[in-house]
């Protein structure tokens, strides 16, 4: 079997590496647990190479459905910056790597809650319980770490990481990246995406326009009892960077839009799936002890449409890279996902024939 | 030429009427204004048909890009209801549209602004001044009588009332309307979406999942100059009704899904476009002067679900309608828009082939 | 009977004029309707001197309690930015004075609604109902323009402008101002406060920490059948100037403090009452039509609480201000609400007694 | 010595406890860490004697100021229910709390995570690093197991549980509570506050209505260097419970209170300072598992006034009972914090001076 190629999603331009990491600085690790009955992980995103919490990179996010457990938005909401590096768990993990990151900023800078003011721990989460055995509690605060030191330009995606346990339409979902390249007033500007896609139903699945999904459910219904009904448990987080000058309120905006990546997906939003986003910008940082008047280059917001439209196909790329990474992977109860491709041998041309 | 067959959005079935009027009770009057640079109107939607002041119904809105000028959102927000009936207009309509509710809640109730408190006027808006002179402010307060009086369960769409001078895709837009029925625990419940079309760039224009712009574009392009850098003004209001029994924090949820159903029509909520959806339950009213204590029908937030499917699919079949139904209007400096039917002769072969 | 002195609340000084129009730039006019049952009127806050579209001036808003009818909030939160002047009105007035700005507007640049986007209005309003007939809509466009021109940096308080019928503490109401000066990082800056106090029901009016109120209410219900019972109708508009450079996050926050200096006077923020803050910068501007990247100043967060002091005492000291500027007025149905200095003869000695 | 008496804040009686246990079901437990440097602990508040899960109530939060690290505020702002107990612990706390509360969740529902969907922990926290070494990570997740237990309708307050180790207004804060009795519509209803009270510097601690800290402030600065420039970096969390029926819509409302009561004891919601309001219900539950369709019983909104003094009141005066119950505590590096009574032995005189 050849490897199926993906979609390219809309008409942008894809970056050089085609992630996240065309964002000048990004970089990513994780941390896989595959044991048996675990099956969970950690990802981690450096905004930058520098300390992050001397140098707050400004980031909002929106919450497009809140049935999470994520830590740290109310103070990104309040300030606008972000001062740790993101990262993705399980629902369960969120705690032991909140606690992580508190030891890390401590460990680099010492005045922390005490001169100077305590850090805020931010953790995304998805509930990897139908792979994972989340009631293990199996991710520890080392896992951070060894996802943290891990962090580089060139990255896995797929069932790794915090993805590791992700089921996303049925199938195994995980982690996805991209990149779009748009030009700005005749200056270049990247959006890159990474997500931990673990939500919908697989009738609802739908890739760059076509109802994969509906016809996949139809072929399995016949031989299965139908679990359409049940409702949906996952959730996605999807991280939106940019090299882009925005503040904190223009980064919401865009953050916004990568509702409608997910929605070309085939997502509504389900009421149980926890649909968060977040971005940020690399163009400038506040300085957690300088000036008191700086000076940020900002964008008009005139001129965010192209960036928007980035936004949004970079993370229906995303998720389809996400599906598209993916290995089958069985866990506990012998509970398994398949990927889309081992489910879908005839793939391509499937794909194909439909936007012929 | 035979009219083209409108494609049936998703799996979920459609109410008898296939508008918002399949919510019983619900009731659409328009106002059209056609002379010459004049193309504007008014639209009108009752949501009972009693006092909508001392009757109120629980509401909510999504805010999903907020470029507009609507009026009324911020007690709605605060207090969950509705005590008017819901208007749309031009951007510039929206005053005398609000002065003309005022009158006629006033005129229903003359405690109002005395004895009782005064009345939160809702008027949402879209620009559409490519057709029509806004400038003119050809909207006066009788239009808003007219309209409310012509409420019925069968209402015309496409260019007609607010919808007579809007733009969509480039092509010509205006009032689109559908209905989905769902069960939820062994009953049916409708949801039915009404929408003023008035956004997106004819590159985006994705009609069931077929990128039908992409390519009537590049038809285009080959002959003229691009437009496609010109950023979007449009905007677009979706209105959705039900008859589940939800409350003001429900209603907002499920009108967030409207979000979903727009972004499949291809549109990343522009920033110059003010995208706001608005919902409302029949199930239960809140009385002006009444009980202390009520005790609303309520539904489990577990078993939203369906709802939300509905919303989503309602929503875009409804933009889509919105296309289907228009009919082409040249307005102020002979300039003019095609309908999609007109624009796209062999419209339904087309979308045939794609799906194929 | 001499005039009692105000009391300077809290230890920041105030500024040269004492009023808003200390931030540097901003003016103030009234239109005041004095015609028997007609007790209303308009006032406009100019934010500069140029025109307000082309130069747009960041600035948010706090809805501390959203029963309340103002129009223009929707796109300032997703914009941060002001493009006309800042009205105020009665509830019912709204409207005209909206007509009135997007009038001004399209005079001023006739690209609005063709070339360029729409303009947003922004009127805020009270409830003057209880001396003024406000089913009258004595409120017209001329009235808006009339008070736009007596725009300057010396301005009357009290009954006057849109503060002519409003009620506080059934107490007149009305227009109050003030400014504080403080310094963040060797330099200073100025906090300027408008309010239109229309709210609170006498038992809880506190000035500068004294309970006056009470002690009235105590004296006036031995003499007759106490109203305490009856809920807040009013409402209060707080208006803040800032000439240190913050963005449209900042303002928010900022805004937000407007929320302490209203408490501090005895209000809960009623039910009724509906209670919005919004303050602006004129340290910066964007510009409608300009670079695409500018470089605004912007103050670091951790020097905030100057300003926060400010806003809150400038606020409490507006809204005492309003109260002691106030004239008595006889309007509707022979309704009457006297000012606090001919209720209160020997106003000075209680509050003096109260702080000794 | 004698035992100042505390004031009685505004006009409304308190219950019989004079505490949040007033709320008929409501419980409240410690564990306080007193080791040396290790100033810190836990409190847990217990909103009804059932399973928490199972038996959901209704809730909602006023985030008044973001700078703070609380956790599970996204999911009760969408869903508008708790479904674990409310653990106030220090900052860095918080992860081994939630920890503790998702192990609570599944050893009481082991289907939690597997399936049902997870468990979303509640958790606020403050910074008490200046008495406690909160570096030292010293909250394990045992200590909210005991204070959990501990859970009575009878409870210390002040320097105990969460509150050990926290600053208010330079003294000593800590846990506070309070009630207020109001009668609605002839039915009588009890609003309770509980607060975790660490913010303020001297200078601005004013107590009903008294500016005692301005003129402690100066005696202080006439010996010693003042420190009053310095920003704020505590914070407050003010918990309310009630058993009048209201929904997570009405409880938003109610909780936004907080922040007047909040604000008559001198606060401006300073920078660094996280203040956070949350409410809940007792009158009626949402059950996990049950009916679609409930009957909850809603109080009209136009009925809420009464609540919203009572909420506060009841806030103002827990802060003042936090000052009032705390004890002096010395911690690392032998900073010191005086208890109010400690630091103005002359307390009751003072206030009965004041307010003669």
């Amino acid at each position: 079997m050849n490897t199926p190629r993906m979609p390219h999603i809309g008409v942008l331009p894809s970056g050089a590496l085609g992630t996240i990491a065309d964002v000048s600085g990004v970089t990513v690790g994780h941390c896989t647990l595959d044991q048996g009955a675990i099956q969970t992980g950690v990802t981690v995103i450096r905004t930058h190479r520098d300390d992050p919490y001397r140098h707050k990179v400004p980031a909002a996010a929106s919450v497009i459905n809140g049935f999470g457990k994520s830590i740290g938005l109310v103070q990104i909401e309040e300030l606008g910056v972000l001062e740790t590096p993101i990262a993705l768990t399980n629902t369960f993990g969120v705690a032991a790597v909140a606690q992580a990151q508190i030891r890390a900023a401590i460990a680099g800078n010492r005045q922390i809650g005490r001169e100077w003011p305590t850090v805020n721990p931010l953790v995304f989460e998805c509930n990897d319980g139908y792979l994972n055995d989340i009631q293990a509690l199996a991710i520890h605060e080392t896992h951070y770490a060894q996802a943290l030191d891990a962090a580089a330009a060139s990255f896995d995606r797929g069932s790794v990481g915090a993805g590791r346990g992700m089921s996303c339409f049925d199938l195994k979902g995980g982690i996805g990246s991209s990149s779009r390249v748009v030009s700005v007033a005749g200056r270049d500007f990247t959006v890159g995406a990474l997500v931990l896609a673990n939500f919908g139903r697989l009738p609802m699945l739908t890739i760059d326009g076509v109802p994969l999904g509906r016809e996949l459910a139809q072929r399995k219904s016949a031989s299965t009892t139908a679990s359409v009904s049940k409702p949906e448990q996952g959730s996605i987080i999807m991280i939106v960077a940019t090299d882009a000058p925005l503040d904190a309120r223009q980064l919401k905006r865009l953050s916004m839009r990568a509702a409608a990546g997910l929605a070309r997906t085939g997502s509504v939003y389900g009421h149980g799936s926890g649909d968060i986003a977040l971005a940020f910008s690399t163009a400038w940082t506040v300085a957690h002890e300088g000036d008191y008047i700086a000076t940020p280059p900002l964008l008009n917001d005139a001129r965010l449409d192209p960036l928007f439209h980035a936004c949004a196909d970079s993370v229906e790329q995303a998720i389809v890279d996400a599906l598209w990474s993916a290995t089958s992977v069985t866990g506990r109860d012998a509970h398994t996902r398949r990927s889309l491709r081992d489910a879908v041998p005839d793939l391509e041309q499937r794909l194909k024939q439909s936007s012929a």
